[in-house]
């Protein structure tokens, strides 16, 4: 426990993910601060990475858990600023697509598993499920979070792209994917800009994620109203626009439009070969 | 670089990994050595965890990416011994899920957000969609891993328990979830049993999982062959049955049965109040 309500670099990082709603502090260590000073990185200096970056993050991605262990994912490295640029344009102009180093595709792969049933002559039935659907995406995210861990430990910064399910089939297509594999999400890794200011983005406070037991709504309101004022500076601080997080999510989840077409991934998905029954 | 060819932590952990196919070796430090050396824990001492650990570790999956700050998890602590068994039970008796002193169940929520729809009186069109289900678990992964990254760096054990899906309604009701929330997997915590061997599991080599710039599969059936070598050896030291890996994907996902009513996750999620089109 910390003796005296001062700054400590513990107290810091609490207030700087929660604002003035910070948890009970508990243990702490080098890595749990390298966790709470997490930021999307959204503008890259074009320096190359150390020979080895990349084969040491896909071994801390391979060292995640996986269901079953069946391994569902793989992950494609691009440096191809050709291919970077088309990615970009898919993901609505995000231009550190284009300037960061390296551009890793995580891909749900069911792909591989699949060729060993046609290797092996055996019918695979738990294939066309959602939940073995849903399990590949979950590998795929679990192996790239652990990526992202080893990236910021190396002091380089990274943002996630979801914008690559806008097109999946143009994805699939530029990275020469093969039915029953798709991008779940790309990943930006490379030097952060230090021109350009990336701030630790507040978070819902724990009594609104976290609960005891049995889930419960009580401080659900109240935590949101002063949520909204902990973003709304953030965004202040940050962005162009300043506005609340209630508004962000209205105007993220209200009309159609803001999905930029990914209201049609199951379709796309059926035609990639995916049955999520 | 190592100007050895003899044994370092690096050299060592990566071959624990990958076995006699590690990558090139690249940049390392403590955080990626600690990655690297998971493993899954199966059996725990009794022991409580320091005050605050939960806190700490819901600290660093606050602090994981969420796609677009929508931030669709929920995270329920459990300790009552009576919920721990009943959960065990709904897994197939894993009685690791008993002994650990805190089980966290890690909840896709889409009914947090879906409360914001109600309280502003704004129809959500965004919510009914394979997509934003995805992005809800997907979230959920991310956060649980950086928790699990934390646990480990306090010298906790962790496993992840997927089998929470085998009945989803019963979960949600036992936890008190409302619609529009499920539990897409439990998370064991909790001290290792020095008694039980808790190996680092070898993965498949990077030849098979990394591509560069686009996907291909040339080395893929040898490097499987020399896997189930490697998978073989792994399960003789700390096994009951010595089986390969290729063995192990047939048995998993060819018979229908081996899905333990899994396949019903789509009726089933139906029912908890998610769409899925």
């Amino acid at each position: 426990m910390d003796s005296l309500a001062t700054s400590s670099p513990k107290s810091d990082a609490l207030t700087l993910r929660y604002g003035a709603a910070p948890p009970v502090a508990g243990p702490w260590n080098d890595v749990i601060a390298a966790l709470l000073e997490h930021r999307s990185v959204r503008a890259y200096k074009g320096d190359a990475l150390p020979a080895g970056t990349l084969e040491m993050l896909i071994a801390a991605a391979s060292s995640a858990a996986t269901s079953s262990n069946m391994q569902w994912w793989s992950a494609i490295a691009i440096t191809d600023p050709v291919v970077k640029k088309e990615l970009a344009a898919i993901a609505g102009n995000q231009k550190h697509i284009e300037q960061c180093p390296l551009f890793i595709a995580w891909v749900a792969d069911m792909a591989r598993n699949q060729r060993i049933s046609d290797a092996e002559k055996t019918a695979f039935e738990a294939m066309p499920w959602l939940e073995t659907f849903m399990v590949a995406c979950i590998d795929a995210a679990l192996a790239a979070q652990n990526a992202v861990v080893a990236a910021e430990s190396l002091g380089l910064g990274t943002v996630y792209i979801g914008a690559m399910r806008n097109d999946p089939a143009r994805v699939a297509e530029l990275l020469g994917l093969p039915q029953q594999a798709f991008v779940v999400f790309g990943l930006c890794v490379g030097y952060a800009d230090p021109t350009v200011r990336a701030e630790v983005k507040p978070r819902l406070p724990q009594s609104s994620v976290l609960h005891h037991g049995r889930y419960g709504a009580a401080t659900e309101v109240a935590d949101r109203l002063a949520y909204d004022r902990e973003l709304e500076n953030f965004s202040s601080r940050n962005e162009m626009q300043t506005t609340t997080w209630t508004q962000r999510v209205l105007n993220r989840l209200g009309p159609i439009k803001a999905m930029n077409g990914r209201e049609r991934i199951r379709a796309a998905l059926a035609r990639l070969g995916f049955e999520i029954r």
